[in-house]
């Protein structure tokens, strides 16, 4: 071991969200120090509630337990656990040392370990996705609104299979995001409200309590509602029926949320990194001077951060798969999802990284509208195939596809523009005549051929700016 | 080839699907022939729809098309299909050939293939699960709440990780699955209402709607709306903003949440299967008198309904990741969510094939309660403990769970009971003087050790069958 | 049900794999028909080793059997199974109620039923990717080293990041896959021998076979062995110990492989279909004359069979999580596995859809070699500057890394060319009076910057074709 | 923030890799400061090679690089990179900035990142695999081949779906994990000699160093070899062919063939822990005399352990999915592997750790031969229904399974013997005059049953002690 061995640090970690993905605010509610803090808040409600049932007539537990909480730690926790092999016993025993012997026996009391520690966790991750995932996505979602509305007007080709196609704007396209993230902030809300604790004991019969309150659900109702009075706490509902745990599902209708909102900014990575190609250079990522492209190849402008989010979305995809397998635990439970669930605070820690990431990568995005423009006139004059083939058709045409596709294939043969055939198509001549001149003029000039693709991307960006109400977009 | 070989039938089928798990009456939405109809259902509301809008002018189109689609087959749209490569311009020559001259520029009009597609999955998958999955999903919770009440008295041993722990009753484990299946039937009506059409054109812009008509979401609208009086067609909400496709998460939740049901029929399943363990015997799969247990083993009575539940579910959480890989699509769409998407009917009809068989199983099941009683016996005096240590701790026990520790260590050792030795022990004797009544009860017969078990699994019975408004349940 | 309902045919079905994707000669093994079929080889293996041991001594088993199985129908085993509910039962009273009833005891003899089905199962799996899968894979492979080769020295940009980096030729970019599906090549024939099949009865320890025989191991591996006289069977190896199943891991490294091979087709495809955007432009399918692009875009040449190819990838790695699941079975074995498994035919015939659609698809390729030379010449002069860089360096300029980062910027800035700029330079005129003339050629002319690319795809290219014994490729 | 949150240690991670299931061995190749010492062992055998190769003629560098490097931290580079947004050019400046001017362009010359990263990966992945999980892995399967040979002779009842089957030994069932976890560990040292490193810069036509050596395939081999002569370094063999990065199967396979072992280890976890059970009690975890079986429950024995490794197991299968993922990279590569990438140590960690837990508590195993007769007493009789029906067969009754299956419902019905039942049955009575006297004893003794079970839990120990030369199991 040399020198710099001798003391572990950040980067003596194996997991990238402990020493390169890393958000500091995250770790109060994330980390396994914040795990046991909110382990201990569910403790701390447990004694206040014990009191307001009058199961316990010991005043001074409240304040000694207040006491004991300050000093304990997870490494103390730890090291009991070493002795006993009981992690949740280990932290009793922390509190239980510290306080008087009058007060010992209501520590945890009527508790099972499953009590704390899904009630712990759900509280942790609905306060994280509250306190710093939420706003951090809301924020995304103003940068997004801002690009759409700002962009609604510039004109773009659309494209399909990575072809060109018709036209819309550059904010149309982001709008598409706008309303995805939208959609997914408010589900998520709603998921978030739905997370559940228990506090029924070592099968969710309620047994243990029963030997002291008569109404055992307020009991455990009390608990729940008593933690939004503790330190980075938030009040949650019991769920309707638990085992010696809750009921999975709505954790993992959270998590399978969360890998949802990866996936739209992957998909939104996705399209900026190609739109960033060489040859089409319609975006960039804005490069600091300091920046360092390439190793050896100084001249290149990567797009690092969209590739970033893309790749950890690889992440919680598989996360995915591990959630899902946690469903099932037998009986009153089986601990075989304890372990993996251990796991689950690194969705949320990277999902907030990848949306810091992104967020202040679209803030700083440059729109090329040269580029935009010269990709457009590419194949300008074929994107009047399909208006023309509609109004044909809608003229009577017999068989407007197959003339216009006909038409095409002669174009790209010929390199004369399909506008210029087809007006010199003698088969086509009385069709022109009767066109309108709004329809004439669409095909003389295909920016024209954006159907409603500005109005939709500020209509859709102010109506996400009014629902969830955010100021200061346009 | 030999003779049996030469036609192709049922048989022939790759998929277990097809096969062996096929429904007949979920056909009509989820073949390939029942999405065609789907399909035609689509370009139906859009003939209807131009007509409204006054877009076309031909009334005799209408009825062409009824006539028409009479008579078109997937056989007939694949033969063009292999022709022109392209599946729904293939669809529209097949209704095209069948119209008259001047209707035929009216067919498809402004419609681009994703139109189609996209809305037509949507309606049959909407349809599926309104029409068939959800009413197959409510007949088991029924099944499952007529077990919970019924069952809500019979003492059973509560099991945390395979170990006994303290006593529920088979009717509250039973209520856990009722609340746990409730929840997702709620979800998935609500996530259902969700899904979307569209019916914005090749890019999403409504470029060539907008050449007709002047409020093209009004006309997008009115079709997703017209849907709801085709042939087993359902009205669909439009999308809020599209691209040539639907943006893709309402449908990734609705089949994440497809596979959480099947996850809660894998955990049931999981947990009769283990209560048919030879060793334990506490329920059986009926079996008929001319089943057979095992080629080689006539006296097996295997819980093959279980583990195919168990088994499917596998299946469906490999789907769950290729659903969640369509969510990226690159710009206004790539097409690599295609071929991938056509698997997605495959889901709900495993569903629908295990929802059944669990159902059916369930209905049948064979509650041995002599046997839930040995088991109960065989630790009996053993669950005396958590109550034990919990009161002595009330009674201000300094130490009463490592006591109890100690105590139960020594009833093994010595195989005396639990009670015995706590109440020939003269350290605890002051506390049993200081017991009430019904505390010493409990320890003397771990059966009133249930809290609120019987209460708990009766009101979730029927609290379930009020929210889906079940008759007859009890 | 309307007339065209009445009789279900190929489009009543659900799964793609069984309407559109089915590949006609895979049917022999991976239908259901085709899997009746193996299990009768199975038993037909047996009747022959039970005559071999002198277990059987009735010797019109044989020819009675043989002419039993040419009667028995996927059809008729379904009608008995429905009435016993034991599919291999089944089969097994299809073949006894057609023999004589000397020859009765000795049908399925010794036999439990998954020596029957895992056996079938191998079989069929090896041989499918034996005679049909592998062929299709070198010739793919064949077809990609005839590009690699005749592509050897077809100068294109190489592209990290989808940015512009350094020279390549086309047929080194295609040699990497050549490289890749051939090292995939034989790791799948590699492990399709390690396929096993068993013979060791119900629990694996040869309970049954051990009444009759002394050395049952032999037993077995001569049921496996007369696997290969049997029509379409093939000799497999017995598993070292089975339980009643054989062991899972030689199976899930085989599909393990196989979901390996779709990605490297998915990855050839991505690469493709982005070379055939439309600012790129540097292939493209093939398209016939009556081909349709789009149904409202007849401009479109969509890349749909690349897109095809890589969306049922996203099935292949769905299909990854379900068999890895299956591994976990409980003691002698549970039958969780048991219905997922009958979905893995899926998985191989994707492949060879997916294979014989991308050889199809790359046998036609157009090579635009003027679109490849457009884009190269796009960033011409900014390729120089890794080689500037390098060379600068190794005339120990200090920080050349830096200062061609800096060069770089001006050029962009000035849309001057870099080479220009840097021999402007004032700092490096002393650096280039050092340079040797090759050095100085290439900075002038950065289509010699391609390193070993040539060399490089001819020899990956003519290796292949040698491992393979492939002939004709050049 | 508290006092105690002020400064950041082991217990502010969030991965429970970096604070629960550390094995402090493999951070030296697994953690972020283990990589950057991986990638200067790389860039060390560069600097040799340069040298070798005549490009360097500077020969102070070697020496000045081995001091610089004992310096630097992964701290400092971090700090590097955040000024300047590039992982490995930072790397180099903090090289760069402790060599000689003269020395300094010989540095990370003609290298590309991934050059660096690709083979660093490697190379700790191979280390690691090499000198830690395999040593691992082999001490496990020598426990388990003990324990296989030490109970070869105990004999259990098989069990399949979860009810009494025939009958095996324990040794036998152990040995079937033998021969699993065996061959894994053959498989995956047969893929871990095929990991492969690069050195062919940017696009992977060696470019940049063929500037400077002639052969710069051999360049890169004596590089590769190179690293076995660094600290904790490890010969590699070259990619034959590479992009920006190494052809990805290998790696792939690798995780897989992990993902694969972790399997066999959650598959024996299953088992001993249901054998667990409360009414099965065949085996049990060692307990020790402080640890705590439940907070609430002091009774409770938990198989703690073995539900661990069946709960990371779960994290294992997720991450396959991500590996899978990575496979895919556009042209000479994008970066959305990179950050995903960073998760692979993760694997190899957790498996790490499943190792050493299971080993530990299989070596202390409790086998409890009272339990495992008495269960097997349970359905004893029933047991023969399999050696009845075959003996009976192979006697000629016309129609053995039928008449055994008919005789095992009357046993259940009228709780008697099913061999009391058969030999009073008067149809059966030629049959028993005409058995064999072994074969009469199976049918009173179901005990004598096993078959081979005690052969070959013998043969499979001796067999896989012998190929893995492992000495002292017996």
């Amino acid at each position: 071991m040399t020198e710099k061995e001798k003391k572990e640090g950040l980067f003596d970690n194996v997991s990238p969200i402990d020493y390169r993905y890393r958000e500091h605010d995250l770790l109060r509610y994330l980390s396994e120090e914040g795990f046991i803090e909110q382990k201990l808040n569910v403790e701390e409600a447990l004694i206040v509630a014990l009191r307001l049932f009058d199961v316990c007539d010991c005043p001074e537990l409240y304040l000694e337990f207040m006491e004991a909480r300050k000093e304990i730690t997870a490494k103390e926790v730890y090291a009991e656990e070493k002795r006993i092999k009981h992690d949740i016993r280990a932290l009793v025993n922390c509190i239980r040392k510290r306080v008087s012997d009058g007060s010992k026996p209501y520590v945890h009391m009527t508790a099972t370990s499953f009590d704390i520690v899904d009630t712990a966790n759900a509280a942790r991750f609905k306060k994280a996705i509250e306190e710093i995932l939420l706003p951090d996505l809301i924020s995304l979602e103003k940068t997004l609104i801002e690009i759409a509305y700002r962009e609604a007007g510039t004109i773009q080709i659309g494209r399909t299979h990575g072809q060109h196609a018709v036209p819309i704007t550059f904010g149309f396209a982001i709008a598409s995001y706008v309303s995805r993230l939208g959609e997914c902030i408010l589900s998520l809300k709603r998921l978030n409200k739905e997370q559940v604790g228990k506090f029924s004991g070592a099968v969710g019969a309620y047994n243990a309590s029963s030997l002291f309150v008569s109404d055992p659900e307020e009991f455990e109702k009390c608990i729940l509602e008593e933690l939004a009075t503790t330190e980075h706490g938030i009040k949650l509902k019991p769920a309707e029926i638990s085992t010696q745990i809750v009921p999975p599902e709505p954790t993992i209708r959270i998590f399978a949320e969360l890998v949802l909102i990866g996936g739209v900014l992957a998909n939104l990575s996705r399209d900026m990194r190609h739109l960033q190609r060489t040859e089409i250079g319609e975006v960039g990522e804005e490069f600091s001077d300091d920046q360092v492209g390439s190793s050896t190849m100084p001249q290149k402008r990567n797009p690092i951060n969209f590739e970033n989010v893309e790749s950890l979305w690889k992440v919680l995809v598989g996360h995915l798969t591990t959630v899902y397998l946690n469903q099932i635990s037998e009986h009153q439970r089986d601990l075989t999802n304890s372990a993996a669930e251990r796991t689950y605070p690194e969705t949320i820690a990277y999902l907030v990284s990848m949306t810091r990431r992104i967020n202040k990568t679209m803030k700083k995005l440059r729109v090329d509208k040269a580029n935009i423009q010269r990709n457009f006139d590419l194949q300008k004059d074929l994107i009047i195939a399909e208006p023309l083939y509609i109004i044909l058709s809608a003229l009577d045409h017999p068989d407007a596809h197959e003339k216009v596709r006909q038409l095409t294939l002669k174009a790209q043969e010929t390199k004369n523009p399909l506008q210029d055939l087809a007006m010199a198509d003698n088969e086509l001549k009385p069709y022109f005549e009767k066109m309108s001149l709004p329809q004439k003029r669409i095909i003389s000039d295909p920016t024209l051929y954006t159907g409603i693709a500005e109005q939709k991307a500020k209509k859709v960006a102010i109506s996400w700016a009014q629902k969830l109400n955010l100021k200061g977009c346009f």
